[in-house]
């Protein structure tokens, strides 16, 4: 028997995922910024455990923004050498929606930049050809029209940050002073400013409303240091509130776990809104009725569907839990599979 | 001849200032959630300096509210701790004005929280019985109404939020994504969101916009990465444009120099707005036609009193420039000088 093994890789900022096109699925926590050259620690481990029965590998990134590069150019061709050196047969999946080889990329990086969502969107549009599709993940939320097939989104981030089909947020590593500018703590009309810091998350907000639990809390918390090797008991809910609390200057002795909890109900709120905001513009634009959410945040894409009256599908539901966590890692291995063997 | 030398010491989050009742000043870059430790060696240092000749110490703080402790109990009483076990005669200045020993500290260490505000503006209350005082720092601004010589600002952190007597941005540390939602690039009426990371920070603009030098950019740039012995060349211009640039998931390349500059303007128009904003209240609530400035960012100040048509009267140029720039541990050490003297 031989066996075809496709692996998919998406290089984030933040993550590495990884999925086999038989649904096998990691994310690994490798931030880019702190440690480039952990990147290839990464990959020579993933060859290791799937390596003999590799045929090709799929890949997309959105981890050359990281500033630990002056440019996109730079961060392309580095995770594209990270890569490289490491499969003998990896397909960079470009803007255009065509696997190309690791001399494509030199020749031109920027095509192959923050492809990950297209990867995504392009299965996606196979099954849903008319639906907005959403991915609400650790960092960012992806919000891509498809009618009649076609993906309609800008094909850069910029672009994509102008139209509201990229939002800069995500469920866990979102600071709260960048999605709130004020928050109501005692129920009046009373306003309070908020710390520019990075003094808690968006993984604070839904722990503490349990829309989250301690071990999807997948990132380090605002104060765990964890280069400075502190990071036990940073992720209870105790800390959690306490982060929330810090967010207003304060603390429990002074707001009561009651306030914190109000605060964090507020971050839902906001980015909620944001989302909501954005699917009424395109369900206007595109008179689209169907949502089809992945990512880990899929809690907010229902709340936002129910404000809009627009049907949602769960691609956890449709595939697994896992899966949808992890999509454009599945879909960059579906699609160098069909590829491959075309 | 005996000396009395009179030492203030304001023990922030990110910076430790230390000045003398007869004008010598210090501000050591000693962030708490990094070290806190480094506090009673940054303490021992100035001890080592001035302890032969000292005759008081008078200290403030805002230190506490840094998130490597759980409440502002726990961090008002690891400061009062570094400070009384390093010098002989320490005081304290409370939220009453008035200075106490370290067992009043221990009896109530809230009364002793964000004070440093306090100190400042009862020393300008003496010269300015009728002004707004602004202290616009590296991290905070402070914008406090004195009337007929007496301070009108709530006395907590928290209730100064909901007033606008605390503005929690500066024209260093602050976090781009906490200051704008959106930014305009080409003139037109087009917006683009913003990343919600730690890519930029006010210093970055600000640096761009020539309104400090690379000397005054003296905190860490966000890609630095000081902990990891990073920090060569980041605080370059160029490097600044870069981070600017990748707040909108962008770069140099793709925006040009002319895009980053303009993101700079937006971040100082945002900031003498929310600025001018304050004072505006202020202004109509108490009828006040002056505002005293101390602090690094008294440029922001200018241009909001010119906005308001209010009369600035700049510290700087009454003390020094240095002076005030670290103007809280001056006044808690003239205010100490008096008390022991009295």
């Amino acid at each position: 028997v031989v066996v075809f093994m496709f692996l998919g890789i998406d290089v984030g900022g933040a993550n590495t995922k990884l999925a086999t096109a038989d649904g096998r699925v990691e994310s690994l926590y490798a931030p880019l910024w702190r440690d480039k050259e952990r990147l290839f620690e990464v990959l020579a481990a993933a060859k290791r455990k799937y390596g003999s029965e590799l045929e090709a590998v799929g890949a997309v990134m959105t981890g050359e923004l990281s500033d630990c590069f002056d440019s996109r150019r730079e961060g392309v061709l580095y995770i594209k050498e990270a890569l490289a050196s490491t499969f003998n047969s990896v397909l960079f999946f470009d803007l255009t929606g065509t696997f190309q080889d690791a001399s494509a990329v030199d020749r031109d990086p920027l095509a192959f930049a923050a492809s990950n969502w297209l990867a995504s969107a392009t299965l996606v549009a196979e099954l849903y050809p008319d639906a907005i599709f959403v991915d609400i993940g650790s960092t960012t939320t992806d919000v891509i029209p498809i009618v009649g097939g076609q993906i309609q989104a800008r094909k850069t981030d910029l672009g994509r940050l102008q139209t509201g089909e990229l939002l800069y947020s995500g469920i866990l590593r979102t600071n709260i002073a960048a999605l709130l500018r004020t928050v109501e703590l005692d129920g009046g009309d009373a306003s309070y400013g908020i710390a520019s810091e990075l003094f808690a998350i968006t993984a604070d907000a839904y722990l503490v409303l349990g829309d989250i639990s301690e071990a999807e809390y997948s990132c380090s918390s605002p104060n765990s240091y964890a280069f400075l090797g502190r990071e036990a008991k940073e992720k209870s809910r105790e800390s959690a509130l306490r982060r929330l609390a810090r967010v207003v200057c304060s603390d429990l002795e002074e707001l009561g776990e009651r306030g914190a909890v109000r605060i964090a109900a507020q971050v839902k709120r906001a980015q909620v809104d944001v989302l909501a905001g954005s699917l009424a513009r395109m369900k206007a634009e595109y008179g689209l009725e169907t949502i089809v959410a992945a990512g880990i945040g899929d809690f907010i894409v229902r709340e936002a569907a129910e404000v809009l009256d627009l049907h949602p599908v769960f691609l956890s539901a449709v595939y697994s839990k896992e899966l949808a966590a992890t999509f454009p890692a599945y879909a960059v291995a579906k699609l160098v599979e069909r590829w491959s063997v075309a």
